[in-house]
């Protein structure tokens, strides 16, 4: 154990104990303790704590992963990755890996972005990687084509007339009107737009400059500031907040249990939601909270777009809007404008700017999804939206008839709604399933579908909820999906 | 003022001080506190610190500012950064702008990335963008040129196989190739490479996964642990060091001056130093201390190649190596496998990894210099680091002839060394100069090079150094340098 010279270690003891164990609820238990001094009581109920989830991740957790990888482990048989070459060097050892350094990495198994190919292939829809969209953007070809000299991208520079002087014109330029375009969110001149590198890092600026606001100071608040999520809550959430242990922001778990809405908080609102897919809005009901908005899943192919959304901070990433999560870009639309000079002050510092050559990129494919639709003539399947929402609908419809026809599983139900985009009424089709396993003889449907099946998820306890449910992506490949419906369809008790 | 509730708010009310005073200095004296809780008294001295700095900052530095501005105003008469096209949204007022928010953004003026085209235009030098190399590559044509089909770089993964599953195979090999043909590194099999968003994220990357090694806790360390790095040391590692305010780690000043060595802490060793060029050792003699070599700057351009580095963490950056800044690409290459692990866990947590498209050009980049120079036939102003040096060794010998025939100046005298990559002795040229104000009237060498002259340059109160220093990028274009060295001969006093 850890030597306790003062609050520091505590907070570090924490830090350092939900990576050795599955830790989203431990930590999130840390975080409602309002970040005081511990005493040792705490830290021994941590301890406890600590040795029994040990203890279970290594009688139970680890051979489930030894025998998920006993799978992945036929991956001569596989397709490598579209990038992969030279896979030889520094090969890694899942179990070991997964046990050393916690959740987080378990996540990536030798099986990410790879096709099943065989019937007992381990199926892996832990993540939500955006393969799917690959087919639309080979049909493309040369429209969405990219050439960028070697003379080009040196400057840090894209622009130092813009308070975000990183953020290529161009490509602003493309956001706003691809916004315009779908009727998703309101982002004229008067709101500040904002590059990142992915979504990811404009969360966590966004909560730098939240917390760095004066106005908490004269508001009462104490650092550092809870942030919170109505569960299930995506489940980078708390590890983002968390992964520096902040003097500014802490992980304070589940928004509908928060109970400190007295004093200043932020609020994450990811609607549609990341796992379960249905709309959402603030969940504590006080003046004191500061929201930031996730948009990544608002998109025509997702949802039905009933209105522009207009909030203080929203956040959109190109991953799951045209696919390209391998671009690493994402951006915000804000309103305020300290707000932005903090959050592009977040940025500046950590990374000195964003990618120019993915900007470039992101400017090119936005160009290409826009100027389609304002061809009349171009074919639906040539419309990235059309194509989008034709794929996940019949994906869904399959993955339904499955469920439907089985006596284990069950899926959320949603209601239709009329989207302005698509011009009719339409139920939701979202990026990932929220499967739950309503049989009575399965306590961890995570655990049910890797060991006895091959099929990777992510379960419910990662998103602040019960290890009934697992999330499904459901924008891999077409062949890894036939064959996720096909082994589910098989799936008996 | 802010409530003090707890220790949290006089951490995160250093923060917000140093914020808004020319903190780095503050800052250093508040990380030397070794994070103790503060009583009134410390917060009493530091409001009067900031009282008398605010008012020395609005009285003093904000009219250099709007001087400075005055200058840049005439920018209808620049040309534009090469990728500036609409300049007219977000306009940001740098007065303003630069007191809101501190001297991180102070650092971004409207003449940033821009040539100077008349005699009496800003030059601005404040920052190391390395557009000298632009004409390298416009000479290199399609050699350097990529082309990236629109359904690339669409997954998150590169090679699921590798522990730093978001880097491109053909980027390590390039990136092992490179040291080989250089002989700057030592980058075998053994080593293991990660890319980040720039070195300024590895470095992040390199503090997490230092000061959450379990070691650290067997020898006693009190999180936060210090960072040090011996004074004048980079502008940004103070600044990226407590950005969060984290209980992991805390900036700690001057290397040289530090007096825990008892103690688990953290030096960053930047060499060729930036800002003045010298070679640089550890500093603190203890067993305790963990290092980050920041080699940013070894390369036979800039200073001598005498053996390859060989140490735990080194971090390179292409923006310095082949003059890409815009790609935001780095890598570093690390010898033990659990602080690769956790360096890699960090970048997944903050970015998930890094932009693919900017890897695929630094493959196609690196490349075009390696296969250069096993061309026996190449031209030498085809070799990147022919070009480099002959272009910084003509621009040091102008830059050393304006000193030595002023009466104001002085610049740091070096060393000739033999350099195994050039097969000769040679002197460093560094790609900043650290000039020195040797006349007794100026007290403050940046505000008088801005004031009188429309130079911008970087102060040496960033580096931990005195206001008779200042860091001059040697990295401009052609035509900012000769101006700026006809402008610098034109001084007397």
């Amino acid at each position: 154990m850890f030597p306790l010279k003062r609050s520091n270690n505590s907070q570090f003891l924490r830090g350092r104990l939900w990576e050795q164990v599955f830790g989203r609820t431990e930590m999130v238990a840390a975080g409602g303790k309002n970040g005081r001094s511990w005493n040792l009581g705490v830290v021994c109920i941590l301890t406890v704590v600590a040795l029994s989830v040990h203890i279970f991740a290594s009688s139970v957790v680890l051979p489930l992963f030894k025998d998920a990888r006993g799978g992945g482990g036929n991956q001569s048989r596989f397709f490598p990755p579209a990038s992969s070459v030279s896979g030889n060097e520094q090969r890694l050892e899942t179990p070991a890996r997964a046990m050393a350094v916690g959740s987080e990495e378990i996540r990536v198994s030798e099986t990410s972005g790879s096709l099943p190919t065989s019937i007992d292939s381990v199926i892996n829809l832990d993540h939500g990687d955006p393969t799917m969209y690959e087919k639309f953007w080979r049909e493309a070809g040369d429209a969405a084509r990219l050439i960028i000299p070697g003379s080009q991208t040196m400057s840090y520079f894209s622009d130092v007339t813009n308070l975000c002087w990183f953020l290529e014109p161009e490509f602003a330029a493309e956001i706003r009107r691809l916004h315009r375009l779908v009727g998703n969110a309101v982002a004229d001149k008067d709101s500040y737009i904002i590059v990142g590198t992915g979504s990811s890092q404009l969360f966590q600026a966004a909560l730098y400059a939240l917390s760095t606001s004066p106005e908490v100071a004269g508001r009462g608040g104490a650092w550092p500031l809870p942030v919170v999520a109505s569960a299930p809550y995506y489940s980078s959430y708390p590890a983002a907040t968390d992964l520096l242990q902040s003097g500014l922001f802490r992980w304070a778990g589940d928004a509908v249990t928060f109970k400190d809405g007295r004093e200043p908080y932020i609020e994450v609102v990811c609607s549609p939601s990341n796992p379960d897919g249905f709309l959402k809005t603030e969940s504590v009901a006080s003046g004191n909270g500061m929201v930031i908005h996730d948009l990544a899943y608002y998109w025509p192919q997702y949802t039905a777009i009933t209105n522009p959304a207009d909030h203080d901070i929203m956040l959109f990433t190109a991953s799951k809007c045209t696919g390209h999560a391998g671009m690493r870009l994402g951006w915000a639309i804000v309103r305020d404008r300290d707000v932005a000079r903090r959050m592009i002050k977040f940025i500046e510092i950590s990374t000195i700017g964003v990618s120019k050559d993915s900007q470039l990129r992101a400017t090119k494919i936005l160009k290409t999804v826009s100027d389609r639709y304002e061809v009349e003539t171009t074919e639906e399947s040539a419309k990235l939206f059309h194509f989008g929402r034709k794929t996940m609908r019949d994906r869904w419809r399959r993955l339904q008839a499955a469920v439907a026809a089985s006596n284990v599983f069950s899926l959320p139900i949603f209601q239709p709604d009329y989207c302005n985009f698509m011009k009719e009424t339409t139920l939701p089709f979202p990026a990932f399933a929220w499967l739950k396993c309503e049989h009575a003889d399965i306590e961890d449907c995570e655990s049910f579908l890797r060991q006895k099946y091959k099929i990777l998820t992510r379960g419910g306890m990662h998103f602040g909820a019960d290890a009934k449910h697992v999330r499904v992506s459901m924008l891999d490949r077409d062949g890894t999906f036939d064959m996720f419906i096909e082994r589910l369809s098989s799936i008996e008790l």
